[in-house]
């Protein structure tokens, strides 16, 4: 810990690659950026940490662990004990690249809800070329919604959008079928007559811009964009999965002829960044709005570098008093 | 006409550079295919076509129109007349570029539903590298959906990925946002239950292979993969919007430096068709599977030749008699 500043806490032991990679991403996160962590986890497991800083916890959640459960019957796994590290003021966020449902569950019970929120939502930044990131909620927190919580969903990701990229007064948008008033199905119809109405934009200083559709979500058009956690889920994994895969047929041909591969080195120099650009998972992270604290969520396959992004973007959430804004954007500042 | 074969019926005003592109494409379809096409629409502002055949109609529903209010109301209309041609054997099949929802109604009111179909729906062929597409329905027929209606999606596209693939034995999949049984929301799960019962499999041929994610959506892991038609439209629009704007930027890489420009003729000679194999535009069109008729539908800003593409798909799924299979999938052989 440096001076007075918290730490952030680490599930060491989440993640494809855990603990390796996430004791990797510690130091980085610590070396390069300067901020202190906290490594939860196995001790024996963990090793020499050198200069971090590590508290115990002997259990895992699996990757497939069903997560309310995992949650309730292990109560020393390191992302029980990580959340319980942010609710008794030992770090001031913290970062889980394993089990997201259990990152979920852990934030929810030990640090609850903010007053007023029905049901926390895991928020994204989408890349968008030439201009700030357009936040998509939910990303898969609740496969199910009521019509109610689009209008929260907007709440928070007004909050969000305009602490972390600095706008003014988010633009927020509805995500479904068409640009048309009207289109979508039975829920997000009935969501668009609640953001329809003005009150909830005045109240937390947005501008709801109506709908978009899929071809949006990368295109600028809002900074805000809503749906349920079913459709975002399916729409982010689509995205990651499409470019990952069309990542490596271009790599492919770059080398498919002997011409090819003499240039390859130069024409992957000049892509690769551009590629990197719209691989959200570059992003570093996806944040959990709606619970009492900053709680980070990163693929399992996520790199060492990447995970030290995200331990430094919940370092900066945290210090710049999130959650504060967050419940200010609910209407419930005091709770 | 050449012969006994029947023409496709183009809707000639459906589109975003309607009639021009489809007037190109039905030259292209017929000179460089062979396929006849019948050319539907106002015979002023389709001038001289050739040798190409005209079916009149003075009427256009536009993009921005309620589609089951126009068709009912524009009796005259390109869309209207073309599936018209259709139900009274003038015409193999149809295609249209403009407004979807028109398409769908018209083909709908004037060809009917398969006995046993509930809902007709849009299948989209997603490009996998190296394999046969995975075939994605309902991409935006039923925005809300009953959990009955994946089982007769199922059966749909079994027929169809195992007629336009030459697949025996088709994989199906569910589309929801985990891999493990039960994951998803409510509708997804209890269509589940239902797709899990072997006998429609057994019934239409087809093999259940459980739960995919979006990330799935291009990796060959199944051969039909289900949703509703709110999800797969937001899915499929994602991507196409994703692939869009990552190509471009790939394209401005390329010319940001001099020593870049010096090379990228070179280089797009080797990544355009990677780029144009993963634009599903490119593979032509969408078949609404469930009506009496071949009905394709095409984005309404495709190009020509992607269009004559459509064109000689309508003609050969018309020619070997893919609504005969369907209804066989479906199990209703002789209505």
């Amino acid at each position: 810990m440096s001076g007075d500043r918290l730490p952030v806490a680490v599930d060491a032991m989440g993640g494809d690659n855990a603990p390796g990679t996430l004791i990797e991403a510690a130091h980085l996160a610590a070396e390069a950026f300067g901020v202190p962590v906290l490594l939860v986890g196995d001790p024996e497991r963990l090793g020499d940490t050198g200069p971090l800083e590590v508290a115990p916890a002997s259990q895992v959640v699996e990757m497939g662990a069903d997560p309310a459960r995992a949650v309730r019957r292990l109560k020393d796994s390191s992302i029980v004990r990580a959340a319980e590290a942010v609710r008794d003021g030992r770090a001031s966020s913290l970062l889980s690249a394993g089990n997201t449902g259990a990152a979920m569950a852990a934030s929810l019970l030990r640090l609850g809800r903010i007053k007023g929120v029905a049901r926390p939502a895991i928020a994204v930044p989408f890349p968008v070329v030439g201009s700030t990131p357009s936040t998509l909620l939910d990303c898969g927190a609740n496969a199910d919604c009521q019509p109610e919580w689009f209008v929260q969903f907007a709440r928070l990701g007004t909050a969000y959008a305009r602490h972390r990229f600095a706008l003014e007064r988010p633009r927020v948008a509805t995500l479904t079928t068409g640009e048309e008033a009207g289109k979508g199905n039975a829920l997000v119809k009935a969501a668009c007559e609640l953001l329809e109405q003005p009150e909830w934009a005045a109240d937390c200083g947005a501008d709801y811009v109506g709908n978009v559709e899929g071809g949006d979500l990368l295109a600028g058009v809002a900074d805000v964009i809503v749906c349920d956690g079913f459709t975002g889920n399916v729409a982010l994994k689509s995205l990651e999965g499409g470019f990952d895969l069309l990542r490596a047929a271009v790599g492919d041909a770059l080398v498919s002829t002997a011409e090819a591969a003499a240039i390859s080195g130069m024409v992957h120099e000049l892509i690769d960044p551009v590629f990197d650009f719209f691989d959200s998972g570059q992003t570093g992270a996806a944040m959990l709005l709606g619970t009492r604290g900053v709680t980070m969520i990163s693929h399992g396959s996520s790199s060492a570098i990447t995970l030290a992004n995200a331990i430094r973007t919940a370092d900066e959430l945290a210090g710049e008093g999130i959650v504060q804004n967050l419940r200010n954007s609910v209407g419930n500042p005091t709770e």
